[in-house]
């Protein structure tokens, strides 16, 4: 394998040698920036073996370097030794970014210009615009590394497509191409060029299954004043989709005519409105220009606010969805020592959630995690690698579903047998940060910036913090991570800006406690903004809780607590117990589910 | 008086028409973009007989327009009737803003270009630069709008400055200007060019009484490698403060010098450092072109980080600042009912502090507001209008002292004889937000964006906002607002930015209650911000309350505080009773403290 690598890596710089190329820039994304990508990406991966989520290439003439974070420094190491690729640790000090490492590379360059050379179709547009912009620098964005070298490369995705039902999406796509439509009025714009699948699979009410977890399909859409233009692979679409898209004045081409289409568009001066965050570098080299119209897809935020029919459903969904976990609860808290393991829990849950009704699909592999492995927040249980779960430590599962009624995200974590004061405290902090977002009232205008200390001040106050954000929006029956809503505490002006909470919007509340070594905390309740009343201070807004699970009551040491801690905890745990209750099935179950909602005093 | 506006604003339509000027703006502003302007800027007075504390006027050969907002809609009606001028009522629906006023007026203007004429002393950087990018205006901003005109026109403000010593600052000019150096040196400027007041007077530890409760003296200041430059009227200058200057290698340029000079320095191709948010139009028309490094002045952060000296001096001000709010509480508890006027209780505090040994100015003039006066938030009772304080209501006091020591800026609310449980509950919530805000522990890297919900939380749960900022910085001997810091729930990207909290800075904490003629309630603390520790997760930051002086106690109902919100009352009265009572000068004082800072139970 080394050796093939090798060979690969000395076929790409005659490649590069040929074209004048002085750097290539390889990932393994699809052409979509989609979170996940398939094999048929895995790019990065041919020409190093490295197999983590994350980490690009940078390849010389000379010299390569991948460029990866600490979640995989051990196996890139193994996956890169004698591949005659250097590991380049990112966020360690000293560390360039793989940005900084080209640009000094150019900087030392005797050619003038220095090319850089990427596919541009897996490269982001603002990124691909800043290896643009690095002085003494010229890219070029057309050059695929991999050429025809790669034999067997898995097939490019493929699935075939399907209509959610206006039952479930609760508007037509011909409202929401009317309503992208004023939008584009509105910014005096021609075309609106669509490439995130989940604004696509949002707009035409389709679904798919081209990208793991999320339930998309691979296309672009071109939305044209009165027309628009879907580029799918004909093998997505049967005779129902394609009379179902031409009902909804969507015409049909194919997946590889988008570049070009664009590009005619462009020739006959067509303003285009474009999201510079939601584009590859490929479809913004055509564009570009001052006529293009660079904002956030109209989409984000129509998708982003659930309408009526969506939160019925949603509400609905969790709590089958919720059962499944209180089931998980009952089976894991009556285990004896060492009886099953991680997997066993995942495979637990997972099938639990197989059985509901509108199931379609897991929205993230389920993660479980026993003792000191819950303490990574990326940790994936496998085979080889899969604790048994033993008395005296807490189970992590976060877990969740795509039904055709909504997708659910949650994280229970329970105490397996007695377990430590410290473990108590812990859970109770991070316990008290989740009821107090959840419980928060506040004035429309407030983005997640506003209100993220409110789930950390308990933790913090005990010197104790998580290192991600708190909650993220979650698509409906879409991605589980979808912008722009998001809970973050710390505000960096252009870099991650989020927006404004709006009724309608569903953001997870997941604050955590992680210590290495030991154990891992995270409690995950998804919430959904609503309007509480309006007055002369304005409009205000408030939470709503969509998740239905109880809260393990054996971690919770109430001296942590004050009054309002233990009354949000009971109102939260009496409408769990009356959602639920009616869907446990036995008496074993509604036992359980009476006791582990009991009321604290 | 009416017919002598006329004839001004007919005067100044002969010159604008001789000058070829379409568009004249004119500003109540002094040249340094001072909050308090004197007598000698009150050019839009002297056009229009407005003396409202904001307000511009627009006028063109044919009209006039006066922009002000809410609190002068009424005042500015009586004071503009049969002047010829429209009241232009700023924040109401379909009023255009003054720049989008101009722009109308350029759009429909026959001359191509239009000539928008002003005083580009009495206009920030930034709007002159709006109104330059107006289409189709060009700006000519050297244009004086009073010019020989103003018979009698107040005198320029000059007042003897002196030299802070280190005692109270810390921190030597020498050493100041050094760090100064520094950061020019990191941007690669030649000269950082200083117009603000407070940064100059921070900067070379000097103080004046040019400005109205603000210690600074009229000046620009020129910062070289080397040497400095001090642009000052020479009556400001005795030989003491000439010798310090001339020992701390600061030249000494006649005022009205100052632009000339930058127009040599451009000339010899020096790169300037400037604030464009910090200086005016003239300054920057001089100065703007590539070259020009546009940043925050550097005095900026450094001043609003309070050194180790200034932290002590303040603590121990405090003490005393304290001291007087509590006897004004004692003489207003004491108070028959309508035995004495709002102005008596200011006039009372105010005598208690010009008794305070380093005492030199009020910080601002003392608000003294009872019953529905305190809801208006810039109401100051004056001779004609001065309610008289009767039981039943709340008197609010917002004052503040300019020490030596340093400043301070307190706000009590008092109950006067009993008052309503709608009062005690609206004064409860506001204290618990208070309490709240002041307890944070947060992670370095909090922005007063991440925290301000602390302090509304309570009050939005029961639907009251109050529409302002929760704080703002408190300069040393300086400015009671200062910039960066802040406490803001609202993010409105690129407009109103603020910095991130650091230990050494000094921010007000003040929410209230504000009920349109009934009450107004506020509540407010300078908290100082500390390192609090240490540890994996990074910095831990919390804030040490530096205000001392008993809430009033009788305007508590303990039903809606939790044991958290107690315990950090009781917390607070301890230290107060602690540090003030050695101050208190007689038992009936020491009794008073002991009953207003007693435990809640």
């Amino acid at each position: 394998m080394k050796d093939e690598i090798r060979a690969r890596i000395k076929n790409l710089r005659d490649r590069m040698r040929e074209k004048n190329i002085d750097i290539c820039y390889i990932t393994g994304d699809d052409y979509h920036l989609s979170e996940y990508s398939g094999a048929y990406f895995g790019t990065r991966e041919f020409f190093s073996g490295f197999t983590g989520s994350a980490g690009v290439l940078v390849i010389t003439r000379d010299s390569a370097g991948l460029f990866t974070d600490g979640r995989y420094f051990t196996q890139a190491k193994n996956q890169l030794a004698d591949t005659g690729i250097d590991l380049m640790k990112m966020g360690m000090k000293g560390v360039p970014t793989a940005k900084e490492y080209i640009a000094d590379l150019c900087a030392g360059s005797d050619e003038s210009p220095c090319t850089i050379a990427f596919d541009g179709r897996t490269v982001s547009a603002a990124f691909g615009d800043e290896l643009a912009a690095i002085k003494g620098a010229t890219v070029m964005a057309d050059f695929d590394p991999v050429g025809d070298l790669w034999d067997g490369r898995p097939a490019f995705p493929v699935s075939e497509v399907f209509v959610l039902d206006e039952k479930y999406t609760g508007e037509s796509a011909l409202s929401k191409l009317k309503r992208v439509r004023m939008k584009m009025e509105e910014y005096g714009a021609d075309v609106c060029a669509l490439s995130s699948l989940d604004d696509i699979a949002w707009t035409l009410n389709m679904r798919g299954a081209d990208v793991e977890c999320n339930p998309v399909f691979m296309s672009n859409l071109l939305i044209g004043k009165d027309r628009a233009t879907l580029f799918i692979q004909s093998d997505a679409l049967n005779e129902d989709v394609r009379t179902y898209l031409l009902q909804t004045g969507v015409d049909i081409k194919d997946y590889d005519k988008f570049y070009e289409e664009c590009e005619n568009l462009k020739l006959e001066g067509k303003v285009f409105l474009a999201d510079k965050k939601r584009i590859n570098y490929r479809l913004f080299e055509i564009i570009k220009d001052e006529k293009t119209i660079l904002k956030e897809n109209p989409t984000v935020l129509f998708k982003a606010i659930k309408n009526e029919t969506e939160i019925v459903n949603l509400t609905e969904v969790h709590r089958h969805d919720g059962a499944c976990v209180t089931r998980l609860m009952m089976w894991a808290k009556g285990l004896t020592d060492g009886e099953a393991t991680e997997l066993d829990a995942a495979t637990f849950v997972d099938e639990q959630r197989k059985k509901i009704e509108d199931f379609y699909d897991f929205s993230f592999p389920t993660i479980s995690a026993y003792g000191a492995n819950a303490a990574m927040m990326h940790y994936a249980a496998t085979p080889e690698n899969n604790a048994v779960i033993r008395k005296g430590g807490m189970l992590l599962v976060d877990s969740g579903g795509q039904y055709l009624r909504g997708t659910t995200d949650i994280t229970r974590t329970f105490a397996i047998g007695e377990v430590s004061d410290g473990m108590k405290k812990a859970f109770t902090l991070t316990l008290k940060g989740m009821l107090a977002l959840a419980d928060a009232v506040f004035l429309k205008g407030c983005s997640g910036y506003s209100l993220d200390v409110l789930a950390r001040e308990a933790l913090w106050k005990e010197g104790i913090d998580y290192r991600c954000g708190t909650g993220h929006g979650v698509g409906y029956m879409l991605n589980v991570h979808e912008s722009p809503n998001a809970f973050r505490w710390k505000y960096n002006p252009g870099v991650s800006e989020i927006a404004d909470i709006e009724p309608g919007m569903v953001t997870t509340d997941e604050p955590g406690v992680y210590e290495e070594g030991r154990y891992g905390i995270r409690i995950e309740n998804e919430l959904l903004c609503e309007k509480a009343f309006e007055n002369e201070y304005g409009i205000f807004l408030r939470f709503k809780t969509l998740t239905l699970a109880p809260i393990d009551l054996d971690l919770i040491d109430v001296k942590y607590m004050n009054a309002d801690d233990i009354a949000r905890l009971n109102d939260y745990h009496r409408t769990v117990r009356r959602e639920l209750m009616p869907l446990m099935e036995d008496e074993s179950e509604r036992e359980f589910l009476e006791r582990y909602t009991a009321e604290l005093k």
